[in-house]
Protein backbone atom coordinates (compact mmCIF):
# COMPACT_ATOMS: atom_id res chain seq x y z
CA UNK A 1 0.00 0.00 0.00
CA UNK A 2 1.05 3.40 -0.97
CA UNK A 3 0.50 7.11 -0.32
CA UNK A 4 -0.57 7.67 -4.09
CA UNK A 5 -2.81 11.36 -3.31
CA UNK A 6 -1.14 13.79 -5.40
CA UNK A 7 -0.86 17.43 -4.78
CA UNK A 8 -1.32 19.07 -7.57
CA UNK A 9 -1.52 23.02 -6.23
CA UNK A 10 -1.46 24.80 -3.01
CA UNK A 11 -2.36 28.60 -2.09
CA UNK A 12 -2.44 30.17 0.81
CA UNK A 13 -5.86 31.01 1.90
CA UNK A 14 -5.47 32.58 5.59
CA UNK A 15 -2.04 33.63 7.64
CA UNK A 16 -2.36 34.77 11.00
CA UNK A 17 0.95 35.06 12.32
CA UNK A 18 3.14 31.79 13.16
CA UNK A 19 0.20 29.91 15.09
CA UNK A 20 -2.43 29.69 11.95
CA UNK A 21 -1.65 28.97 8.51
CA UNK A 22 -4.38 27.52 5.83
CA UNK A 23 -3.83 26.36 2.83
CA UNK A 24 -6.01 25.03 0.27
CA UNK A 25 -4.44 21.95 -1.78
CA UNK A 26 -5.46 20.32 -4.91
CA UNK A 27 -5.59 16.61 -5.17
CA UNK A 28 -5.67 14.31 -6.89
CA UNK A 29 -7.19 10.61 -6.27
CA UNK A 30 -5.04 7.56 -7.85
CA UNK A 31 -8.55 6.72 -9.72
CA UNK A 32 -7.93 10.15 -11.58
CA UNK A 33 -10.50 11.93 -9.07
CA UNK A 34 -9.64 15.95 -8.83
CA UNK A 35 -10.22 17.28 -5.11
CA UNK A 36 -10.56 21.09 -5.13
CA UNK A 37 -9.37 23.12 -2.00
CA UNK A 38 -8.74 20.56 0.26
CA UNK A 39 -7.93 22.34 3.69
CA UNK A 40 -4.67 21.86 4.88
CA UNK A 41 -3.96 23.63 8.58
CA UNK A 42 -0.43 24.50 9.36
CA UNK A 43 -0.08 25.37 13.07
CA UNK A 44 3.13 24.79 15.23
CA UNK A 45 4.85 21.31 15.89
CA UNK A 46 4.70 20.63 19.83
CA UNK A 47 5.47 18.86 22.96
CA UNK A 48 4.65 17.34 25.70
CA UNK A 49 6.48 15.65 28.57
CA UNK A 50 5.18 13.33 31.76
CA UNK A 51 7.40 13.93 34.34
CA UNK A 52 8.26 11.50 37.60
CA UNK A 53 10.75 13.02 39.80
CA UNK A 54 13.16 11.33 42.20
CA UNK A 55 10.33 10.43 44.77
CA UNK A 56 8.33 8.28 41.74
CA UNK A 57 5.63 11.47 42.22
CA UNK A 58 4.22 12.67 39.12
CA UNK A 59 4.63 16.45 38.31
CA UNK A 60 1.71 17.35 36.72
CA UNK A 61 -0.35 20.92 36.19
CA UNK A 62 -3.71 22.05 37.37
CA UNK A 63 -4.87 24.89 35.16
CA UNK A 64 -6.95 26.58 32.36
CA UNK A 65 -7.47 26.76 28.64
CA UNK A 66 -8.93 28.52 26.69
CA UNK A 67 -10.73 25.79 24.34
CA UNK A 68 -11.42 24.29 27.63
CA UNK A 69 -14.45 24.26 30.17
CA UNK A 70 -13.35 24.61 33.78
CA UNK A 71 -10.05 23.84 34.64
CA UNK A 72 -7.71 20.02 34.01
CA UNK A 73 -5.03 18.20 34.87
CA UNK A 74 -2.37 18.85 32.41
CA UNK A 75 1.47 17.97 31.61
CA UNK A 76 4.31 20.09 30.42
CA UNK A 77 3.62 21.42 26.73
CA UNK A 78 4.67 23.80 24.12
CA UNK A 79 5.43 24.88 20.54
CA UNK A 80 8.64 23.91 19.20
CA UNK A 81 10.45 26.91 18.18
CA UNK A 82 11.65 27.56 14.50
CA UNK A 83 14.62 25.21 13.98
CA UNK A 84 14.76 23.68 17.34
CA UNK A 85 15.39 20.07 18.23
CA UNK A 86 12.17 18.30 19.81
CA UNK A 87 13.76 17.09 22.76
CA UNK A 88 15.94 20.76 23.41
CA UNK A 89 12.17 22.03 23.44
CA UNK A 90 10.94 19.38 25.97
CA UNK A 91 13.97 20.38 28.18
CA UNK A 92 13.67 23.97 27.76
CA UNK A 93 9.70 24.01 28.57
CA UNK A 94 9.73 21.92 31.29
CA UNK A 95 12.53 23.97 32.95
CA UNK A 96 10.82 27.03 32.00
CA UNK A 97 7.16 25.36 33.29
CA UNK A 98 8.26 23.71 36.52
CA UNK A 99 12.03 24.39 37.19
CA UNK A 100 12.56 20.67 37.11
CA UNK A 101 15.85 19.24 34.93
CA UNK A 102 15.49 15.11 34.89
CA UNK A 103 18.05 12.84 33.59
CA UNK A 104 16.66 10.11 31.88
CA UNK A 105 14.52 10.66 28.83
CA UNK A 106 11.81 8.77 26.92
CA UNK A 107 10.76 9.60 23.07
CA UNK A 108 7.10 7.93 22.55
CA UNK A 109 7.52 9.49 18.67
CA UNK A 110 5.63 12.10 16.70
CA UNK A 111 2.17 11.76 16.09
CA UNK A 112 0.12 13.98 13.20
CA UNK A 113 -2.78 15.02 15.01
CA UNK A 114 -5.00 15.36 12.21
CA UNK A 115 -4.78 12.96 9.48
CA UNK A 116 -7.02 14.71 7.05
CA UNK A 117 -5.73 18.58 7.62
CA UNK A 118 -2.78 18.44 9.11
CA UNK A 119 -2.23 20.74 12.04
CA UNK A 120 1.15 20.00 13.40
CA UNK A 121 2.96 17.31 14.78
CA UNK A 122 2.70 16.17 18.58
CA UNK A 123 6.08 15.05 20.25
CA UNK A 124 5.62 13.27 23.08
CA UNK A 125 8.24 12.95 25.79
CA UNK A 126 8.52 11.01 29.20
CA UNK A 127 11.00 12.74 31.74
CA UNK A 128 12.13 10.06 34.85
CA UNK A 129 14.62 11.24 38.09
CA UNK A 130 13.53 15.01 37.71
CA UNK A 131 14.26 17.08 40.63
CA UNK A 132 13.54 20.75 40.56
CA UNK A 133 16.61 22.77 40.10
CA UNK A 134 15.35 26.40 40.14
CA UNK A 135 11.60 28.78 40.02
CA UNK A 136 9.37 28.24 37.00
CA UNK A 137 9.71 31.26 34.35
CA UNK A 138 6.90 30.48 32.15
CA UNK A 139 5.60 33.08 29.98
CA UNK A 140 2.41 31.46 30.13
CA UNK A 141 -1.31 33.63 29.58
CA UNK A 142 -3.00 31.47 31.58
CA UNK A 143 -3.02 29.98 35.40
CA UNK A 144 -1.50 27.01 36.07
CA UNK A 145 -0.39 25.73 39.57
CA UNK A 146 2.32 22.79 39.94
CA UNK A 147 0.96 18.95 41.44
CA UNK A 148 2.64 16.23 42.69
CA UNK A 149 0.83 12.92 42.30
CA UNK A 150 1.04 9.08 42.70
CA UNK A 151 1.06 7.07 39.89
CA UNK A 152 -2.36 5.48 41.30
CA UNK A 153 -3.85 9.12 41.44
CA UNK A 154 -2.56 9.75 38.14
CA UNK A 155 -4.42 6.46 36.87
CA UNK A 156 -7.76 7.17 38.57
CA UNK A 157 -8.11 11.33 36.82
CA UNK A 158 -6.92 9.70 33.58
CA UNK A 159 -10.15 6.83 33.13
CA UNK A 160 -12.18 10.05 35.30
CA UNK A 161 -11.65 12.57 32.22
CA UNK A 162 -9.86 14.37 34.14
CA UNK A 163 -7.18 15.58 31.38
CA UNK A 164 -9.12 16.58 29.12
CA UNK A 165 -6.88 17.77 26.01
CA UNK A 166 -6.39 14.96 23.80
CA UNK A 167 -2.66 15.45 23.63
CA UNK A 168 -2.21 14.98 27.18
CA UNK A 169 -4.52 11.89 27.90
CA UNK A 170 -2.52 10.46 24.84
CA UNK A 171 0.32 10.95 26.56
CA UNK A 172 -0.46 9.88 30.09
CA UNK A 173 -1.76 6.38 29.07
CA UNK A 174 1.74 5.56 27.21
CA UNK A 175 2.95 6.54 30.34
CA UNK A 176 1.67 5.01 32.26
CA UNK A 177 1.50 1.52 30.23
CA UNK A 178 5.28 2.05 29.42
CA UNK A 179 5.97 2.17 33.22
CA UNK A 180 4.09 -1.29 33.32
CA UNK A 181 5.72 -2.66 30.66
CA UNK A 182 9.04 -2.18 31.73
CA UNK A 183 7.94 -3.13 35.48
CA UNK A 184 9.23 0.44 36.82
CA UNK A 185 7.29 0.72 40.59
CA UNK A 186 5.90 4.02 41.38
CA UNK A 187 3.07 3.94 44.14
CA UNK B 1 -9.26 28.30 39.68
CA UNK B 2 -11.69 29.49 37.12
CA UNK B 3 -11.86 30.04 33.25
CA UNK B 4 -11.53 33.92 33.49
CA UNK B 5 -10.62 34.74 29.71
CA UNK B 6 -13.48 36.69 28.16
CA UNK B 7 -14.41 36.49 24.56
CA UNK B 8 -15.53 39.76 24.09
CA UNK B 9 -16.22 39.15 19.92
CA UNK B 10 -16.14 36.56 17.31
CA UNK B 11 -16.04 36.95 13.50
CA UNK B 12 -15.87 34.38 10.96
CA UNK B 13 -12.81 34.81 8.48
CA UNK B 14 -12.85 31.46 6.47
CA UNK B 15 -15.16 28.66 5.93
CA UNK B 16 -14.83 25.67 4.25
CA UNK B 17 -17.70 24.11 4.20
CA UNK B 18 -18.46 21.67 6.82
CA UNK B 19 -15.33 20.32 7.21
CA UNK B 20 -13.47 23.76 8.20
CA UNK B 21 -14.30 27.13 9.69
CA UNK B 22 -12.11 29.82 11.62
CA UNK B 23 -13.01 32.26 13.41
CA UNK B 24 -11.15 35.17 15.31
CA UNK B 25 -12.06 35.73 18.72
CA UNK B 26 -11.35 38.90 20.89
CA UNK B 27 -10.31 37.66 24.17
CA UNK B 28 -10.24 39.29 27.66
CA UNK B 29 -7.66 38.25 30.19
CA UNK B 30 -8.30 38.63 33.93
CA UNK B 31 -5.61 41.48 33.78
CA UNK B 32 -7.01 43.25 31.52
CA UNK B 33 -5.17 42.39 28.68
CA UNK B 34 -7.33 41.76 25.40
CA UNK B 35 -6.21 40.03 22.79
CA UNK B 36 -7.05 40.74 19.08
CA UNK B 37 -7.62 38.00 16.53
CA UNK B 38 -7.23 34.68 18.58
CA UNK B 39 -7.08 32.14 16.05
CA UNK B 40 -10.49 29.24 16.71
CA UNK B 41 -10.37 26.42 14.54
CA UNK B 42 -13.77 24.55 13.94
CA UNK B 43 -13.56 21.44 12.38
CA UNK B 44 -16.04 18.23 13.24
CA UNK B 45 -16.30 16.50 15.95
CA UNK B 46 -15.12 12.87 15.71
CA UNK B 47 -15.16 9.06 17.19
CA UNK B 48 -12.59 6.60 16.99
CA UNK B 49 -13.02 2.73 18.33
CA UNK B 50 -10.26 -0.14 19.22
CA UNK B 51 -12.13 -3.24 18.59
CA UNK B 52 -11.68 -6.60 19.93
CA UNK B 53 -13.45 -9.15 18.52
CA UNK B 54 -14.90 -12.32 20.46
CA UNK B 55 -11.57 -14.48 20.03
CA UNK B 56 -9.52 -11.49 21.82
CA UNK B 57 -7.87 -10.24 18.02
CA UNK B 58 -7.50 -6.45 17.83
CA UNK B 59 -9.62 -5.13 14.56
CA UNK B 60 -7.58 -2.69 13.42
CA UNK B 61 -6.84 -1.07 9.78
CA UNK B 62 -3.42 -0.64 7.38
CA UNK B 63 -3.86 2.64 5.45
CA UNK B 64 -3.20 5.54 4.17
CA UNK B 65 -3.96 9.29 5.06
CA UNK B 66 -3.63 12.73 2.99
CA UNK B 67 -1.52 14.05 6.24
CA UNK B 68 0.63 11.18 6.79
CA UNK B 69 3.88 9.48 5.40
CA UNK B 70 3.47 5.90 4.45
CA UNK B 71 0.75 3.72 5.66
CA UNK B 72 0.02 3.78 9.08
CA UNK B 73 -1.94 1.52 11.97
CA UNK B 74 -5.14 2.63 12.67
CA UNK B 75 -8.63 2.40 14.50
CA UNK B 76 -12.08 2.98 13.05
CA UNK B 77 -12.89 6.59 13.11
CA UNK B 78 -15.13 9.35 11.85
CA UNK B 79 -16.24 12.52 12.14
CA UNK B 80 -20.16 12.91 14.13
CA UNK B 81 -23.21 13.74 11.93
CA UNK B 82 -25.27 16.90 13.02
CA UNK B 83 -27.33 16.20 15.78
CA UNK B 84 -25.92 12.26 15.98
CA UNK B 85 -25.31 10.73 19.23
CA UNK B 86 -21.31 9.95 19.80
CA UNK B 87 -21.63 6.51 20.65
CA UNK B 88 -24.41 6.13 17.64
CA UNK B 89 -21.88 7.73 15.64
CA UNK B 90 -19.11 5.34 16.77
CA UNK B 91 -21.13 2.17 15.54
CA UNK B 92 -22.24 3.54 12.52
CA UNK B 93 -18.26 3.97 11.40
CA UNK B 94 -17.66 0.57 12.97
CA UNK B 95 -20.48 -1.19 10.98
CA UNK B 96 -19.62 0.86 7.93
CA UNK B 97 -15.54 0.35 7.87
CA UNK B 98 -15.52 -3.39 9.09
CA UNK B 99 -18.93 -4.62 9.54
CA UNK B 100 -18.53 -5.08 13.08
CA UNK B 101 -21.19 -5.22 15.60
CA UNK B 102 -20.19 -5.44 19.38
CA UNK B 103 -22.32 -6.01 22.39
CA UNK B 104 -19.86 -4.37 25.16
CA UNK B 105 -19.11 -0.60 24.50
CA UNK B 106 -16.74 1.34 27.07
CA UNK B 107 -16.48 5.54 26.75
CA UNK B 108 -13.17 7.09 27.76
CA UNK B 109 -14.53 10.11 27.63
CA UNK B 110 -13.76 13.25 25.20
CA UNK B 111 -10.61 15.35 24.77
CA UNK B 112 -10.38 18.59 23.26
CA UNK B 113 -8.00 18.36 20.56
CA UNK B 114 -6.00 22.00 20.47
CA UNK B 115 -6.75 23.11 24.23
CA UNK B 116 -5.73 26.57 22.74
CA UNK B 117 -7.47 26.54 19.23
CA UNK B 118 -10.31 24.30 19.59
CA UNK B 119 -10.11 21.72 16.65
CA UNK B 120 -13.43 20.21 18.04
CA UNK B 121 -13.66 17.10 20.42
CA UNK B 122 -12.36 13.39 20.06
CA UNK B 123 -14.69 10.69 21.44
CA UNK B 124 -12.74 7.51 22.56
CA UNK B 125 -14.12 4.10 22.85
CA UNK B 126 -13.40 0.78 23.27
CA UNK B 127 -15.84 -2.05 21.53
CA UNK B 128 -15.46 -5.95 22.78
CA UNK B 129 -16.76 -9.30 22.16
CA UNK B 130 -17.35 -7.93 18.38
CA UNK B 131 -18.03 -10.03 15.60
CA UNK B 132 -18.61 -9.76 11.68
CA UNK B 133 -22.17 -9.67 10.72
CA UNK B 134 -21.93 -7.82 7.12
CA UNK B 135 -19.56 -6.94 4.33
CA UNK B 136 -18.13 -3.23 5.22
CA UNK B 137 -19.70 -0.06 3.33
CA UNK B 138 -16.97 2.41 3.85
CA UNK B 139 -17.01 5.70 1.70
CA UNK B 140 -13.53 6.80 2.49
CA UNK B 141 -11.48 7.59 0.17
CA UNK B 142 -8.20 5.94 1.15
CA UNK B 143 -6.92 2.59 1.06
CA UNK B 144 -7.41 0.35 3.97
CA UNK B 145 -6.85 -3.38 4.59
CA UNK B 146 -8.35 -4.66 7.99
CA UNK B 147 -5.57 -6.52 10.27
CA UNK B 148 -6.62 -8.60 13.11
CA UNK B 149 -3.77 -8.76 15.53
CA UNK B 150 -2.79 -9.84 19.23
CA UNK B 151 -2.74 -7.82 22.15
CA UNK B 152 0.59 -8.05 22.33
CA UNK B 153 1.37 -7.50 18.47
CA UNK B 154 -0.94 -4.08 19.09
CA UNK B 155 1.73 -3.34 22.22
CA UNK B 156 4.44 -3.55 19.81
CA UNK B 157 3.74 -1.77 17.06
CA UNK B 158 2.21 1.44 19.54
CA UNK B 159 5.78 1.41 21.07
CA UNK B 160 6.69 1.36 18.18
CA UNK B 161 5.31 4.44 16.34
CA UNK B 162 2.86 2.31 14.05
CA UNK B 163 0.00 4.11 14.52
CA UNK B 164 0.80 7.85 13.67
CA UNK B 165 -1.62 9.52 14.21
CA UNK B 166 -2.48 11.09 17.78
CA UNK B 167 -6.12 10.32 18.43
CA UNK B 168 -5.02 6.29 17.33
CA UNK B 169 -1.67 6.10 19.52
CA UNK B 170 -3.79 7.92 22.67
CA UNK B 171 -7.07 5.73 22.31
CA UNK B 172 -4.78 2.56 21.97
CA UNK B 173 -2.49 3.36 24.81
CA UNK B 174 -6.29 3.87 26.84
CA UNK B 175 -7.92 1.00 25.43
CA UNK B 176 -4.48 -1.40 26.84
CA UNK B 177 -4.13 0.52 30.16
CA UNK B 178 -8.10 -0.42 30.63
CA UNK B 179 -7.83 -3.90 30.08
CA UNK B 180 -4.59 -4.03 31.86
CA UNK B 181 -6.29 -2.64 35.01
CA UNK B 182 -9.43 -4.65 34.45
CA UNK B 183 -7.40 -7.91 34.36
CA UNK B 184 -8.84 -8.77 30.75
CA UNK B 185 -6.54 -11.47 28.81
CA UNK B 186 -6.48 -11.25 25.44
CA UNK B 187 -3.20 -13.19 23.89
Amino acid sequence: MSQDWKTTNKRTVLQNGKFLTVEYHTVELPDGTVIEDWSWVITPDFINVVIIDEDGRFVLFRQTKYGIEGDSLATVGGYIEDNEDPLAAAKREMLEETGYEAPNWISFGSFRVDANRGAGMAYAYLATGAKKVTEPDADDLEEQELVLLSRSEVETALFKGEFKVLPWTGLVALSLLHLDKNNARYS
